[in-house]
């Protein structure tokens, strides 16, 4: 359970994982305290969009602007603790990569641009295409684009952390690494590599 | 992209999303804004426990008890619109089932509530165990008790959600569950299941 995180300004980060991450988290204030809302989201020009109703809760605290945070988390593989004790719990960890945003975040009003934040989720969750591309120019989206909400976060900061055990000793992030390719998961996989990168880095002059 | 979703108050679904979730969101309020924080998490007789530091801006805003939200959310299958229309985007849509928690949120001050969280969170993710449980009275684990940060979130209300097209036409709903049948991922079969369950509802009396 011990912490190891660095941090990570990396603007690629940003990118991945606004890609791989298929539900981000955002953070609003209400009157009844704060929320966190899981929404399909879309990285568009460094703003995050996200579509929603044009009535409730989340609309009424986002309508004049807000200021709100936004997180978007990729969990990579679970380390037993049994790899490298043999009764001690303490050395279980799990890995992550995660981007925590702040900004502001309001309603677009605009049909034209409704059709941006629209065009950019589908090209995300959608990327074989097979649509015709939202556009307030074609009658067939006139009308969903008017009842529709589209959110546009502006992002005044980030931070990005990769949890991979880069502060462990590297002989333990060896055994990992060697575990982690004999489980032989898909994301056992992936978090063997994400590993490897910290002991590469080790190396760096 | 439209949104049909159902509340559910059904408790199954707080423990099974409690128990398949890998990472919770922890909404907060801090002086700079709201931030949503990805947390690891377990439920412990209705209770969201977590663990953290001892120090920085969340154990800060958490310290003296806070306001706080917590979202668990899992994705299902994205459904192509092409899957219902040859041109149009509209019919795309995401499921998923989701719980929304409003509490109150503090660290816990004793050895032995630290140890029932951090007891329950080893339950959850090294569920073959392997380990000392852990305890107060074991000295190999009075360090570690003492040095991390554990959190008891206080269930105040919540609310859950499935969206899975209930309030879709059955016609479409049947061209879904055939779809992802043909598709075939492990998550598509287990969201044309959920559809099913929608099917079958309309059917009860």
């Amino acid at each position: 359970m011990r912490r190891h995180e660095l941090g990570c300004d990396d603007h690629a980060l940003l990118a991945e994982l606004s890609a791989d991450c298929e539900v981000g988290h955002l953070a609003l204030a209400t009157p009844d305290g704060p929320r966190a809302v899981a929404l399909d989201f879309a990285l568009v020009d460094d703003a995050i969009w996200f579509h929603g109703a044009l009535a409730g809760e989340k609309f009424e605290a986002l309508a004049a602007g807000a200021r709100v945070g936004f997180t978007m988390a990729r969990p990579y593989s679970f380390i037993p603790s049994t790899w490298s004790a043999p009764e001690h719990a303490c050395p279980a960890t799990h890995f992550f990569k995660s981007v925590e945003v702040r900004g502001t975040c309001a309603p677009v009003s605009s049909a034209d641009e409704k059709a941006v934040g629209l065009q950019a989720l589908m090209e995300k969750y959608q990327p074989e295409g097979g649509f015709r591309p939202l556009s307030a120019d074609l009658p067939m989206y006139r009308g969903a684009l008017k009842g529709v909400g589209v959110f546009r976060l502006e992002i005044t900061s980030w931070t990005g952390k990769l949890k991979f055990g880069a502060n462990e000793p590297a002989k333990l992030r060896h055994i990992w690494v060697t575990k982690l390719r004999e489980r032989g998961q898909p994301l056992d996989l992936l978090t063997a590599v994400e590993i490897e990168k910290t002991l590469d880095e080790d190396q760096a002059p």
